[in-house]
């Protein structure tokens, strides 16, 4: 099997396997008991949250854990409108569903949003969300790389321009954590979210960073866990895997990077050696593992399919919608040309992929397409 | 150690967690993924879901997973509610927080809500149901078994008179599911709460039954997972521990409540030998493994320190609240006399404990508040 699908989720991290995994066999106890194995518990939740805010240059109590990316995303842009007397929220055509599809719910609640479209290159240009910065902007949610076609955002002039201009600024950086330094002691954004299983945790969490003082509106409501923000027993293993995988994947950044983009862009000649190829978003301001072709005359779902059969694991666009793939809102806003909407792949690398990997995957999609043409 | 906070946490399952280990190593694949790896995560999920229908009586498409009792509980209220033209919530004084807090935010946003005491035993009268029950009354939500004195409700009855009077009913069984018999063909609820953790499965993962047809409002959004209830990657292993443990934990309910309820009575009869001890909740009308006593003149938080001193494990009230402990709400509810209410112990014991271990833990408990009454 070559695994070329890291963005949909990444594998397990052997250390962040190894700190869960006392919590799910001799010590079960609850981090909220009083006794020994309770303390215990509590204990590694306070060490991985200790972890992860070294690991992205912030304070212990601006972490908190949750269920994954997408509870990260709407509890920052809950937070960051409902206290707020604003009612304008500013955010892109090419956000995560989880970020798009709670701003939806906020305009049926009266908010306003406003979508901006990305420039051909799949890349949100800092002026056009000064232009649509106002006094009544409450939120702003721009994702730091893009979940489908891996194109790097501004975020930290983008944020430069919110403080400047008081409005909240939400980073999605699900994908981005581990193939971009993110130090929130120097990325002005006021909330980031982190999901655990695309950075070698365990699917099932996640966290939210916010910035201390920014406001915090609970979503789940119960015991109190998480300073009274995420109610719920804290998902210890989930928690201790998070620590360590977020500590690990933001160590040596620069090395890992400059390993896979050699990868990457080897992948990226390969297929655009393919006739009627088309690389989606810009060829460099991109994740160093992340590869979205579109191949004219094939269907997407239909080439995985096919590449499935030989072994190799890909996307059609992100994985993340549940198998209702229609076309790529990514792809619209992008305004790829008719024939390249409906047959886009996307291939995502890690520093466990191999050139032999990528060499044996590009020629797999060359003879997929053509077979896939001619039939 | 001697282990009786099961009601907080229990002991992760063997057969769960050989169900989840998986998917947290060699198939680490989203199971939206098309490709074999993610086909192969999403019929683990499928499968999970039908061992949880089967476990429950219920339907599959009847069965949502969520992060946990919290958030199963904060659907359903949420769920029941905002989508009916009726404005009243009937709930009892004795709920889980993660019940009670989420129908006190709904009662901000002009919904009226009425708590039921219990009895002087914590049982829910069915007449007080039927008293507070009116036309404008949209849920009804209360538990199957309390968590922190283990009284069992009439919610059977209570399912038929909300039934008749055309109310939603919801109820939180996440002490209950394992140590009494629940048959969604015949219990009559319209959502139930179940929180893996509690039951052998992981922390970090629950389901909400809610049945065909009923009312459903989704809190987190994003790419459509669990038929669009439940956004965010699916926790692949915690649910497919979750099928494991509770296809378990339901098979031979009758033989494991016999053992218990041995196991509890023989602990329930020594500690009332002890001068000034009181049982709270009713003697028959309660879990097999749940044991709740208060000692005039000691302080839980201080009885549950010295118990861990001696490597017994247990908790003052409930685990759920997060190491904040005022007073009891449960125990105010039942208005336990004032003496009582500060010395509180609950012991949960579960199959895994022993005669041998309970007496020792009798034993212990006596010495313990015996020197804090003389200190």
């Amino acid at each position: 099997m070559i695994y070329l699908d890291n963005a949909a989720s990444a594998p397990v991290n052997l250390r962040a396997l190894e700190a869960a995994m006392p919590f799910m066999t001799e010590n079960y106890a609850n981090p909220s008991s009083a006794h020994t194995a309770g303390r215990e518990a509590a204990l590694a939740v306070i060490e991985a949250r200790e972890r992860c805010a070294s690991a992205l240059g912030a304070l212990p109590e601006e972490i908190f854990f949750t269920s994954g990316g997408t509870e990260s995303d709407n509890l920052a842009v809950l937070s960051g409108t409902l206290k707020s007397p604003k009612r304008k929220i500013v955010t892109t055509q090419i956000e995560h569903p989880a970020v798009l599809n709670i701003i939806s719910e906020l305009e049926r609640h009266g908010f306003e949003a406003v979508y901006l479209a990305p420039d051909a290159d799949g890349i949100i240009n800092v002026s056009s969300v000064a232009a649509a910065l106002d006094d009544n902007t409450a939120l702003v949610s721009v994702m730091a790389a893009n979940n489908e076609i891996g194109t790097i955002q501004p975020i930290e002039e983008i944020a430069e321009l919110c403080r400047e201009r008081g409005a909240l600024f939400h980073v999605d950086a699900v994908q981005a954590v581990g193939n971009v330094p993110l130090d929130m002691r120097t990325l002005k954004a006021d909330y980031l979210s982190v999901s655990a299983h695309k950075i070698g945790g365990l699917k099932g969490s996640g966290l939210l960073f916010a910035r201390k003082g920014a406001p915090l509106c609970p979503m789940i409501l119960g015991g109190g866990q998480e300073r009274g923000i995420r109610s719920g027993t804290e998902n210890v293993a989930g928690i201790a895997a998070l620590g360590a995988a977020l500590e690990d994947v933001t160590r040596n950044i620069s090395e890992r990077v400059e390993k896979v983009t050699a990868l990457r862009d080897l992948l990226i000649t390969r297929l655009e050696s393919i006739p009627r190829s088309r690389l989606n978003g810009s060829r460099t301001k991109r994740l160093c593992g992340s590869v979205n072709f579109s191949f004219a005359g094939t269907d997407g779902e239909t080439l995985v399919l096919n590449l499935d059969l030989f072994g190799i694991c890909a996307s059609s666009a992100s994985a993340c919608s549940a198998g209702k793939q229609t076309v790529s809102h990514v792809l619209k806003a992008l305004k790829v040309p008719e024939e390249y909407l409906g047959g886009s792949l996307r291939l995502s690398l890690s520093e466990h992929n191999t050139r032999e990997e990528v060499l044996k995957a590009a020629d797999t999609v060359r003879e997929c397409v053509e077979r896939l043409r001619n039939s």
